[in-house]
């Protein structure tokens, strides 16, 4: 098993935890524990918990990125603005087992990235990338007449990311069904591409 | 001195705590010393972590109504619909010291009620009848016209609660400036009061 495999075993490992029982009072041993290794072991791959938390955001985020592809690979034709930014959107809430999991790792890594500025700058780093992708599908839509011209891309991409943010956590806790948190953001996608808030 | 206010001090020392380096790590003992008081007297008032959490929850769900209800005073004439809806938005956003540790203490609590359903229950408490206020200012405009009779006012009610908690978040991980939170805020009321998206 080569560095890189063992990595994504130990964050794996680590993705277990936090969907049980929170990685908060996880400690390093904990997470050996888990992925049946040594705690020193662990230690020659991840140093710290924060690296570790790193990576395993990191590796969630790039099989995240692989499933929205796949979504987006099944739509039929040439997708429409519309329908690129639902399933990204679907992708980003945890729906199923494996995006709740993302989730939970991600709100794990946000707790301690608010303290400290190091891991804030991470956190940080995939906002952008995230935003230009709906301003630019936003932008397409405008231009196909899709979405009034009078609407402005970048705020509607932000306000999209922030909404599929704040519903993430309400399902979290079970104030919302992952059904009622998809409705919702039909709901706000039928306002913006202008059919009306009946969806 | 008598139990509450004691109970309340402690609960303000657990968020000096929370808004300098965070509260998951933080025992009961750094809880005391920050009060200034003994372990056995802390337990006196709390016997748990999450006892404390909760009491330090509700006690700034109070200071925040407080807080609403003075802005909403603030306001001249009988204010409409929409004064109303935002000044309670703006002060659900993490704009100052006191609404940042707020955010703060309640994010620590939902990390932990996510795997807690206990906590989770007290969590979910609040949410209905915030919802339940911002749906009727909702049918009220509608009533007044100043937003389209097509709008389903609990709907948009949960979507404002969404987007300003994802807005919270980001402006914790410093995506936002708390300036940038609130245009966007400003920039979803514009589209739902039929302004267009250029407030």
């Amino acid at each position: 098993m080569d560095h890189e495999e063992r990595r994504r075993q130990i964050a794996e490992a680590l993705w277990r935890i936090a969907s049980t029982r929170g990685i908060e009072g996880a400690s390093l041993r904990d997470v050996a524990a888990e992925a049946g290794i040594s705690l020193g072991r662990l230690q020659h791959y991840f140093t710290s918990k924060d690296e570790m938390l790193v990576f395993a955001l990191g590796h969630i985020e790039r099989l995240g990125e692989q499933r929205v592809l796949a979504r987006i690979g099944e739509l039929s034709g040439t997708p429409a603005p519309r329908e690129v930014l639902r399933e990204i959107l679907t992708e980003m809430l945890p729906l199923d087992d494996d995006s709740r999991t993302g989730s939970l790792v991600q709100m794990a890594y946000f707790v301690r990235a608010v303290h400290d500025e190091r891991l804030r700058r991470h956190a940080k780093d995939g906002i952008p990338a995230l935003r230009a992708l709906f301003a630019g599908l936003l932008r397409q839509a405008i231009e196909r007449g899709e979405v009034g011209p009078d609407r402005d891309a970048e705020a509607e991409a932000m306000l999209l990311i922030s909404l599929a943010d704040g519903l993430t956590s309400f399902v979290l806790l079970e104030v919302h069904t992952p059904e009622d948190a998809l409705r919702l953001i039909d709901h706000h996608l039928a306002n913006l591409f202008g059919s009306g808030g009946r969806s």
